[in-house]
């Protein structure tokens, strides 16, 4: 479907009331839009935020029914929406980013396979339907891998990492029958993402690209500017233009990529706004979320020019407890996510720690 | 009443929905918490983006007992607040900004005192109780000044340009026995304001001044750098700084000046976030509404730093009906208020166009 520049006042139904949900409606709250939010949970965090909550499953076809009629246009939070679910809602209202993306980003196989088709070095890869096709991909790779499950992963789970000791029939027993694909190891010196956004017109803006690191799967710390030189920088955001151009992309995406021997090896997109691309909010012209609304709106991007260096932080679990000690620090930016129970590891915020720009670090 | 910081969770009330209590909640929501709004008026901008809202009027005292009741502390976004209606929430929870500086700013021959008394110039100002003031008064000034009520008066409302050639009794009729004073006439070269915050802890957080044009007395237009020297820009911040203390003032003041003759003359001070304050959104390290919201709930302020050079325009009317050529403008911040009708002269909505960061200009 396609879409005539909506005017402020219309409507926005967004899948998904977690943070990532809640960010984008206060952005589509600042450009005047009605927001509706879709989730089957009831205390969401963006649910505080919107003037409209539908609380239902993703499969109650009434109650997306009802709810895309409601709204303008509807896009997502989160990259497992089913597909059912977004080809449904789309045959009422358009659906942005497209079915397609979503389709691609869902499953490691045909992600990859992608991006390769593009020219865009990746990870080897091998497609794992059997014990069998394990055991000689293993061998292909001298016995070291990671094994993923194709779809349902996310924050290393549905991950095994494999070495010569690794016990196969264990990790085999434990993957259940699931279609899979084995990685080769990427000896990475550092990980990086771009998030670039797409308008309904083809035209691109790209962020610069952030420097990210992990603890237990779950990123920690962004960085922009990395440790990373120009030319670099604009490589990667030559490969996020690529891949957002052959997804005839609309909105906001995510372009995680390894820097390894001073070359760009992509690792996976998600088609969405994404958290390594929260430092935009205080550090870049126009947020990530005001970004993603004005590309789903069918409206001209903003500038995505950075005017400060930027570190991000997650603020994981009981990490939220020190909101004082944070609001004490000269340019710490507070966004707290409204969410009641600290759980360990659970996302609860993130602060933005900005110091005057430079290109490079 | 003092407070302790509270903690994200923590519950906010704001009396007035219009668009500087729509922002000051996305500010809240923002920072964890989450907002009450109070205000009369059913489709107000501001209970789009909170999770509760009470419409009832400022002087029903259940309705009020209920809302103070349901919050942890509260604010306003507009100086006429009945100061009774402040007075009877300060006895359940803590205002901010204090009743006081209500009592003060709703007053201009209260205002003007209290100023001068801080040793701080404002224009020549006269009591005006009766026909017989008025005609003394305007001798000393020769013929010339400007007869303002007292109370009540926004946007050039009861206000009245007063020269010799005036007929008095017809204007003094029209004033209706209201008290009023009558103001010398300053020949200013540039109308500025300075945005200033202040904590419990009597901290101060100073915005860069903004110089101000207006249109029928309305602000048209925000720049900041203004066109002024250093050394003006610093006297402007020293006399909020004054002012503010002065008040023991807890949250986000506004004092408009004028320059005339390379000296500063106070005009007038806004005991709330302000109109000239909104480039502040995508110019500065922390924007007015949460450094008023981290003020009020007893959070240390946030930087003030500005890290752009940047221009504010207020959209009118059916001036929001650009909207689709203000967002193909590159670095243009655009912010609608979700008012849905476009009265003439009525806020709709603002946009900061930003540039790189200079000192002055």
């Amino acid at each position: 479907m396609t879409l005539k520049p909506l005017a402020p006042g219309a409507r926005i139904g967004i899948l998904g009331g977690g943070q990532l949900g809640r960010m984008m409606a206060q952005s589509a709250a600042e450009l005047g839009f009605l927001v509706h939010i879709y989730c089957p949970e009831p205390d969401c965090p963006a649910a505080q935020v919107a003037p409209e909550f539908t609380c239902a499953d993703y499969s109650d076809q009434k109650a997306l029914k009802a709810f895309a009629e409601s709204v303008d246009a509807i896009t997502y939070e989160f990259e497992n929406v089913p597909q059912d679910t977004a080809h449904f809602l789309n045959t009422f209202r358009p659906v942005a980013p497209a079915p397609k993306a979503l389709g691609i980003a869902q499953d490691r196989w045909l992600e990859k396979t992608f991006i390769q088709d593009q020219g865009i070095d990746v990870a080897q890869f091998f497609d794992i339907t059997s014990r069998d096709d394990l055991v000689k991909a293993l061998d292909t790779l001298g016995g070291n891998g990671i094994l993923k499950t194709r779809r349902f992963g996310y924050d290393g789970k549905g991950q095994w990492r494999l070495s010569p000791t690794s016990n196969i029939d264990e990790i085999y027993a434990e993957l259940n029958a699931q279609p899979a694909i084995l990685e080769g190891l990427v000896l990475f010196q550092s990980e990086i993402s771009v998030i670039i956004a797409r308008d309904y017109e083809g035209n691109i803006a790209c962020y610069d690209p952030t420097e990210n690191s992990h603890e237990n799967h779950i990123l920690r710390h962004s960085r922009v500017p990395g440790n990373m030189s120009v030319d670099l920088q604009q490589n990667a955001q030559q490969i996020a233009h690529k891949i957002a151009t052959a997804l005839d992309y609309i909105g906001v995406l995510a372009i995680e990529l390894f820097i390894a021997d001073q070359k760009l090896i992509v690792n996976e997109i998600a088609p969405r706004v994404h958290n390594s691309g929260h430092w935009t909010m205080d550090a870049a012209a126009t947020s990530q979320f005001t970004q993603h609304i004005r590309a789903i709106s069918a409206w001209p991007l903003g500038s995505a020019i950075r005017h400060s260096n930027v570190e991000m932080e997650n603020l994981l679990g009981d990490e939220i407890n020190n909101w004082l000690s944070l609001a004490s620090e000269p340019n710490c930016h507070i966004h707290l996510y409204g969410k009641q129970e600290a759980k360990p590891g659970r996302k609860m915020g993130h602060v933005n720690r900005t110091s005057p720009f430079t290109q490079t670090r």
